[in-house]
């Protein structure tokens, strides 16, 4: 089967995962990558002895990695010209304007969350809503907390029905290595609702939600609350067990040693994941409990690697690889080493 | 009118402010304050004057206070026989024990929620249980999430009743000055349903409540957001009104620079606070929405502080001096400032 | 006598400080203060009753203040008229426009540690220079981290002399309260030599300095390592009986409680200083060591308070109250009640 | 040749490390690594399938590793007799204990910096007195601070000769993901001359050193800055270029964008390094100033992985694989992949 060929525009925390994710799928093609600047993350490639070739997003700049000993092998419209389908992961607004390029090359697109739904056909999420996606030009995936609290959400509401959810998402404010943003012994508040509830009823309509956001000072990962009704009424043990069958879903408890973000940053760290990172979101036994008939529990979003297993799935559905939404992310999952664990377990 | 005569034992973060609190009412007369060595807090009574006499609670230990130049009125038990009560703020586990002294000579006696609810006779809270306190020998408080917690439940309780409560504690780890504990770049989750939550239910039976609590590395407040089902449906504007009405619940909003817990205290010391202190929790307008017939919003504990008007509250129960919730709790406002805002607001 | 007439320009983190420290000194009198818009520090001033009169720097945005319900006395203009002298603690640049105004009414002013050295006749220290700024228009501070290291280099140099300093400063980030900055579990270095130490040599040429910042992610004060080589070789207790009788420093210790930063925010809100506010460089005894025949130990300093008595120093400098250094650091000094801890000590 | 037989007892933040960078030593085996209960790591190493054998420290607690599933190979006493030499990264205090072990079968044991200098018949640094260690029982490794430290000295020492050193630490206060220690909002001073000058003269008893530690809330890297007096004066070019010449100093820079300890575990992560692990000090070529005729700079620290080379030398000092300083250093450089880099820079 011929591989279809990917390029990755932005290399950054996003698009340096989105690469090795696209490296690693058994069906696809790393072409190259492409970014603008000689940025700590491209002089690491460089170092490294440059495993991706690298294309420059603004031909006027290339001096700047000629002159830090970058090797570069072309520009963005080049790079567009040799892949089936582009993983745009710009920083915010510049995958618009990517657009234009990709559209005048006839390329299909994947935008991530910063991107305006604008910008995109689908919104789409890989367990959610992948039958949505199918071969699409455009897609639109959900941010990280939006793409891990869906995981939980669908995967309830494929059992017994959701109603709707309250959540509270305790956020980390900036990744590790950000010196451009960063709070400072502070807890911050957004306007409720928060922009992640109203992006779970644009992916999940039958759903209703709300949030509150309020943002910490840490950089390992966000943690949600999650108050949910469902259809069904619903025992903790019950929902423990279906969370447990979702492979993109890590059950962990504090007797274990998972006291929060940071151990299971330490953890993925200890399992050699390259930077350290976690595909899944984890979710605490400890956590799960009743009110009344609703459900309450807490999840863990690790939010540098969380969204690259559902941009395969897109990948998977606007090339219309794979038809079914089981099939498409059971590959997905497969080469990225996703739900291996389980069988140590 | 006799004042009632008060000591307090444990010259520590709360210690300190239930002075500062019992010396603000009229009817109140501070007798003394007892600790057991020259910390920080005793060096700065000194250097201030000693405006407040100090007893040792371990004679023992006195050598340390002398030889720090701390002038020492007593002892505890001293302290014990010139009061009517006792306000005990020391550490968790040291109230218990000095329970047997106040038992001994026949004191009322006020604990915190650091201790067992065992060691007192009644569990209280200013608002919620007032007439529970009348006259009781030992009264133990609640902690600090829980009394800012209580305010704002039993405000809509009185109005439309409360069913059931799902809150999420997004919690200040360490005080500012505290070397003794502190998380670094972590979120720390604990076993739910949180204390907070069991201590709720306590105080008021007739709500369901739960929670999952959540350090984070901060030290200028908490953060709870609360999803309540109330008996009565209830608008976001009426619950607003609600809330604008308690003399302890201050609505703030983003648009005003209220941005977080950091905002609260930098305001607080602007207003000329001593320690920049507050008493009121502040409530978000901005986080007010409704999660079906469901009501979500968050408020802001100042744990330093918000504790004092309830304690003064309790004097006043356990002394009888008011037999009425109202007239008692409108008197320790008064006497502390609290609501002179409203006027200029 | 006739009491100097003082304007405040900018109502923020220094501005307040300033203000309050006018108000304190018996021969000034604080006309008002200047700024442009509803801050958190001006609507505390408001639900204060408006104990200093507030004039608006920007008459266009008037509205803003106006419906937020604070009452404006005037504008810039006008409290420029009123006074013989303003201090402008805007934000960095607007001070060089201010001036202007300032130079159009033929007033003095004393600018912050932000403004550029250009924009003043003299760059000023009260202990260090306080004879170049008699008389002067314009007069600049020094920042806060080289006001406070400048007390401690200032004082050896007056007994022994001086020959060059090498200073790391542990910089606190941001001021409690800040949203705009800050830094999330990493730290920041600047390229050396840092500006404290060049602005060092500006107010005190005869000495060699250079030093390395690095930024910390924290609040409450600077620390600052001084490598410092003396004319005169000093021994430690030597060098301690020197600072010790400095009345702008503080000397603590570990065994007092006293760990660090937070120890002295903490210390200095149970003082009951407004705000929580120390206007001395605290010096730890327990860090002066020797390095061959250098001297090393480690200051800290208070960012948010510690320039307010320079500024006081300045005024009388340039209004000629006092033409001796030490009459008019004294009398500063006991108007702000510094060193009236000494005599409890 | 035959490969030298070592087991690693502790398998925590250090012993992890030291069973990798063993592991990857083409003269060395690892046999198997010790602890005592299923902590996150040892959890991680079963989720990897067990690259290396486990054996328990604490046979009476065997029950809680199977509990968790965790296959155990036997007991430490086991591993003990079946190698040549054992690196002890046990907590402090422990290794003490082990030694007897050690000592009972006559094999030779590598301590490190949280022990005490009295466990060991030498202290030692690869780089600074490689000689020392050769055909010892019993060595003692420097911390992660001095060991980075000594480098930078050592460094100049050999070139032109090192007379003083007067240092300021400024300490990350806990690994990523640790939960039992931690600062907030806090700077923390020590007692000076901290053990870290104290150790480097033990080292190199020829350097006069003293200084200043101050932990910081922050995780990732140390950061130390340097004033240095040579025996003869050097340049900054020059000393840059001494610096540039040693394996395990990387030279950075504020415009490569490594801003801070933060940009080093950044860079580490996006080369792929297991676990973001940086073996290599970091030197800021924007740091480097005189003061005077001294030099002044700053360095990083990675503080988890910094000390694993210096413990792969000590191994092979202790056995005796190279009697050569500058052979031995090489092949360990080699073998963990330092100064790969260098070719591609």
């Amino acid at each position: 089967m011929k591989k279809v060929k990917v390029g990755v525009a932005g290399y950054g925390v996003i698009g340096q995962r989105l690469a090795d994710g696209v490296a690693l799928q058994g069906d696809m093609e790393l072409v190259g990558v492409a970014d603008v600047a000689p940025t700590l993350s491209v002089r690491a490639l460089k170092e490294r002895g440059m495993p991706y070739d690298l294309y420059t997003a603004l031909p006027e700049k290339r001096k700047d990695l000629a002159d830090a000993g970058i090797p570069v092998s072309g520009t963005l419209e080049d790079l567009v010209q040799k892949v089936d389908i582009m993983l745009d992961a710009t920083s915010a607004g510049v995958g618009a304007r990517n657009k234009e390029l990709y559209a005048t090359y006839d390329k299909k697109a994947i935008f991530q969350g910063g991107e305006k739904n604008s910008v995109a056909d689908v919104f789409f999420h890989g367990y959610a809503n992948y039958e949505k996606g199918l071969g699409a030009q455009f897609l639109k995936l959900t941010s990280c907390n939006t793409t891990g609290l869906i995981r939980a959400v669908d995967c309830i509401d494929r059992k017994v029905g959701v109603e709707k959810v309250a959540i509270t998402i305790i956020r980390r404010v900036a990744d590790p290595g950000d010196y451009h943003r960063g709070l400072t012994n502070a807890l911050q508040i957004e306007h409720a609702p928060s922009h992640q509830a109203l992006d779970l009823m644009t992916i999940m309509p039958h759903v209703d939600a709300t949030g509150i956001l309020v943002h910490t000072p840490v950089t390992h990962g966000h943690i949600i609350t999650i108050v949910m009704t469902t259809k069904q009424e619903l025992s903790t043990e019950e929902a423990l067990a279906y969370f447990g069958e979702h492979p993109r879903i890590r059950i962990v408890s504090l007797a274990e040693g998972f006291l929060g973000n940071a151990s299971l940053f330490r953890y993925a760290r200890d399992l050699g994941n390259p930077r350290g990172d976690m595909y899944e979101i984890a979710l605490w036994s400890d956590s799960v409990v009743k009110s009344g008939k609703d459900l309450m529990f807490a999840i863990n979003i690790p939010q540098e690697a969380v969204v690259i297993p559902e941009n395969m799935d897109a990948i998977r559905a606007a090339m219309q690889m794979q038809t079914d939404r089981i099939e498409a992310t059971s590959l997905t999952n497969k080469y990225l080493g996703i739900g291996k664990w389980k069988e140590h377990a």
